[in-house]
């Protein structure tokens, strides 16, 4: 019944090294708490970005515009645990200002959390991460979303289907 | 940082009983497992609704089409402490299945949620709730959103800045 909270955002989670990143697409992530800045994102127990991040203690939320389909789709379908996903993407990872996870230069931001708690949430953990910088280009003007000119991604349902923020702006 | 997860759909979180209704709005929802099947919500922890939540133990949420926008905007600018925002809105509220807590007649689908969870997450308090029945209408189709056809509500950042999911469907 998770299927009714569609469609979501889609964003890719780097967990790893710069030496060695491993990039994940998740679209189940979300802002938690002002003061400190908290976010959350519930990783399946069997992936290997789960393992990952409870070793390292640090990720990044990096956010996708619809450009970086195909390599949001390779995130999302390939194993971290039998290849080195990151070699078959072609974006390019660079180092982070405060956690050991790089960033991606292609991405319109890049949330570097460090984790501050751990939830056993049924078949995922649920990180909750500290946001301790961001780094992010010209999609964003004073901290808001340029959804005019830039296509952020959203995940419509399961499966390889996707389609983007909409740019037209309503007042209620 | 939060702005830099922007845009996010928002949905409505609707506590109390069918006799007191208490809505509000909310983006910081999440899917946390599929089995079982939860879900997340992050209320503020000054919130009239998150009280009402430990109290009950329960909760749904509602899921808002652009059409609903003047109503979503009552929900998460009054206060429920205050007054009952129920009566300011124009939707219609139903006795949900399984659980106390009401569903709204005009959303897109009502998730039904017992609460199995409640974690401190800085200045809000995220509840995990397990789904436990689902009522929905015509803008899904076997579990997946009809983007065609409906206008799933986004906002787009703080403030009064919305807008809705794009039709367009692109496969990776």
């Amino acid at each position: 019944m998770l299927g009714y909270l569609y469609p979501l955002r889609t964003y890719l989670i780097v967990a790893g090294t710069f030496e060695k990143p491993n990039p994940m697409t998740a679209d189940w992530v979300v802002p938690l708490s002002f003061s400190p800045q908290l976010l959350g994102v519930a990783i399946g127990k069997t992936r290997h970005t789960c393992g990952l991040i409870k070793e390292k203690k640090d990720f990044v939320v990096a956010v996708p515009t619809l450009e970086l389909l195909k390599d949001v789709w390779i995130a999302g379908t390939t194993s971290g645990a039998r290849e080195d996903k990151s070699k078959k993407m072609s974006v390019t990872f660079v180092p982070s200002k405060k956690v050991k996870a790089p960033s991606i230069k292609e991405c319109a931001a890049n949330i570097e959390c460090k984790v501050v708690n751990e939830v056993e949430t049924g078949d995922h953990i649920f990180f909750v991460g500290e946001i301790v910088d961001v780094t992010y280009g010209d999609a964003f003007r004073d901290g808001k979303p340029d959804i005019k000119n830039y296509r952020f991604l959203i995940h419509t349902s399961s499966g390889p289907n996707f389609t983007y923020v909409g740019n037209e702006i309503f007042k209620p």
